[in-house]
């Protein structure tokens, strides 16, 4: 009875599922708004942690800060904040984070170093650390086993809803957990977004290791998600490995740890999907799949290209499955094909054959698969045997109208 | 006097400013609202030719055929219509951009290689070629030398204005006149777009140097304009020289040739400035210059990366200068630079200095800025001295109006 046989379910829980993690979220009044706005995570003993950072050449302080943290290998807590991104605010902002490292750090009892910290929300603008150091202490008084769901709400922006997700499953005869929290919702591009997520799980697993399962994850998953091409200067995705489940370390190689990387995987996917299904405005969540490509190059260009085109995006909103557009979206990618070859599909509706439509009623059919919430277009250039695979949304009037007002 | 030392105004004159030149405008069908559909333009004898296309590897018919006519060098007409883009339509789209040319080169006497055609409109239907055979007949009976105008309305789509340009010099005592139109105005992107030009000048000039000059002033205007990001599967710039001002040949090198040049980018550059404000839903124009990059490569990535964020773009609509977003898209540009160097400017109102906010007060006097209908936005990265300038217009909600409805 392999652990890699195991089927492993995805389910709503949070970080409050795993062993040895107590969490909260207060409100401390960096929203105008009074909803809450500090989440703090703590391990109960130091964790192994892994994480990734955005890619974006401008950094916000926090980035900048938890980059460094990592490097120890440690975790013992991270503070996340919303409503207000620390990003180019200069030497005052990284004093700033490094501040609210050392708040945390003090009224916890551990080292600074194993403190990380992360924020979302307005670029530019000084963080109000009266409020922070407030919000601090009074998420320490609130921790507790339970608060995972509280932490979740606290990082929320334009977020509609808090995003958790868990996958349980058996290491040498304990049950073990994956869970996290993350959240979206503007700024969504692969290579990280405006998006923070904290995964935690109480199997033990060595720093590198962990290292290497969660850029895996990440890879598939947060970088395959796409609301508006976006990406920001505050993205971060963070695991922590607390052990308590009471199971060895997991070794490289064993069956065990297979398990691992496909719980971490799976949990990282489900995040990504809600922050997709989340996106701003979005009604809509398509995957975008291109097969018989050239190269995984040219298919991931190909399928970014048809993800990231604001003509596509807004032919699923418009709930008609236009096409053209995306025969043309693929033909700027830079992917190579004869566009006399090409099949397109809505889910398993076929809509285009070498090239030309297969008529009204074929796309008749492919518009009512248009209709539903969640579907897939699918390309096939036929060409070779690469194949990308991406997930986006539509882009409504609701997107113009929440990115236009966001700050006033 | 030399003819580089005079001033160049232009004007909202088009093609019926130009001596040698007849068009007209009709509506043949191929709109269901009964708009005009169908230009034709005609040199009264045959004149020489330069054309650009679209890089898209997916090109209509009509591109695939004017293509093969351009090696001739050329030209006697062009058909364009609007409704139907006759792309993604196979070989049966092949043979009718082949028969729209023969029916007009026989009625009009001309040979079939010295016939260009061109098509904007939904992509993927075939084309009524009843209707378009009708249309061609009833435009070479209305052929006027002051058909311009109804030329420029037939082939607009969701265009909201007809596109028409001139600039004159004088070049060996004569009067010469170079004027054109276009027609937008969704999947406008570097690289040409849903885009159509016809451009014409009563100059004499080379077939060659006709091209050099036109592919300069395609690179200085059409391709430094972005709407949506997208580029199309038929766009096309046609410029055609009549030599009917009785001038020499322009020779390169000369003064002459260099006001000429200078008219041509001048009359593509308004055009392409009027195809951006009249972009799908754009209620903004922004010149979108970087400074100080590095290389000409990484500046023109920076301003394309700003020009078609959606977060930049709904932020333009918003006029609130959400100056994060620039900087944002500045850090995923793949530019070099220092976030704690750069300074940002609208117009000429200071906004970030070395990366941070000036101020609420100095963002408000940006923001009056943004109130207007056109403006610059201008971002010193302070490592070289490579500069790049695109045009750019604001998201809105209208564009997304637009283009969920657009085939329905």
């Amino acid at each position: 009875m392999g652990a890699a046989r195991q089927s492993l379910r995805c389910t709503r829980a949070g970080l409050s599922a795993v062993a040895g993690v107590r969490a909260a979220g207060v409100a401390c009044g960096l929203k105008k708004n009074g909803r809450p706005d500090l989440a703090l995570v703590v391990a109960d003993r130091p964790a192994t942690v892994a994480a990734t950072f955005t890619l974006n050449r401008v950094q916000a302080a926090p980035i900048q800060v938890s980059k460094r943290h990592l490097r120890g290998g440690r975790f013992s807590a991270i503070v996340l904040n919303s409503g207000n991104a620390n990003a180019c605010t200069g030497p005052q902002g990284l004093r700033d984070a490094e501040a609210t490292v050392a708040e945390a750090a003090r009224i916890l009892g551990r080292p600074a170093g194993e403190v990380f910290v992360a924020s979302t929300g307005v670029i530019g603008r000084p963080l109000d650390m009266a409020a922070v150091r407030a919000g601090i202490r009074e998420a320490a008084r609130a921790l507790a086993p339970r608060g995972g769901g509280r932490a979740a709400r606290a990082i929320m922006t334009t977020d509609t809803m808090a995003k958790e997700a868990a996958v349980r499953f058996t290491a040498s005869g304990r049950r073990v957990t994956v869970a996290g929290m993350a959240k979206g919702s503007g700024m969504i591009a692969p290579h990280m977004a405006t998006m923070l997520a904290v995964v935690a799980t109480d199997a033990a697993v060595q720093p590198r290791l962990l290292q290497t399962a969660l850029r895996e994850a990440v890879a598939a998953s947060f970088n395959c998600v796409t609301v508006d091409g976006d990406t920001s200067t505050n993205d971060m995705v963070l695991c922590f490995a607390t052990g308590a489940a009471g199971a060895p370390p997991l070794a490289a190689g064993t069956r065990a740890f297979e398990t691992f990387r496909q719980a971490l995987r799976q949990v990282c996917l489900a995040l990504a999907k809600m922050i997709a299904r989340d996106g701003e405005g979005a009604t809509k969540l398509a995957e975008v799949r291109i097969q018989g490509a050239r190269s995984a190059r040219e298919a991931r260009r190909a399928a970014e290209t048809v993800a990231t085109s604001s003509l596509v995006k807004t032919t699923l909103f418009g709930e008609d499955i236009n096409w053209g557009r995306i025969m043309a979206a693929l033909g700027r990618s830079g992917a190579r094909f004869d566009p006399e070859r090409v099949d397109l599909w809505v889910d398993h509706v076929p809509v285009v054959r070498n090239g030309m439509s297969l008529g009204l009623r074929a796309e008749s059919a492919a518009n009512r698969r248009l209709r539903r919430r969640e579907f897939a277009l699918i390309a096939s250039l036929r060409v070779g045997r690469a194949e990308a695979r991406l997930w986006t949304t539509d882009l409504s009037e609701a997107y113009v109208r929440i990115n236009a007002g966001y700050r006033t």
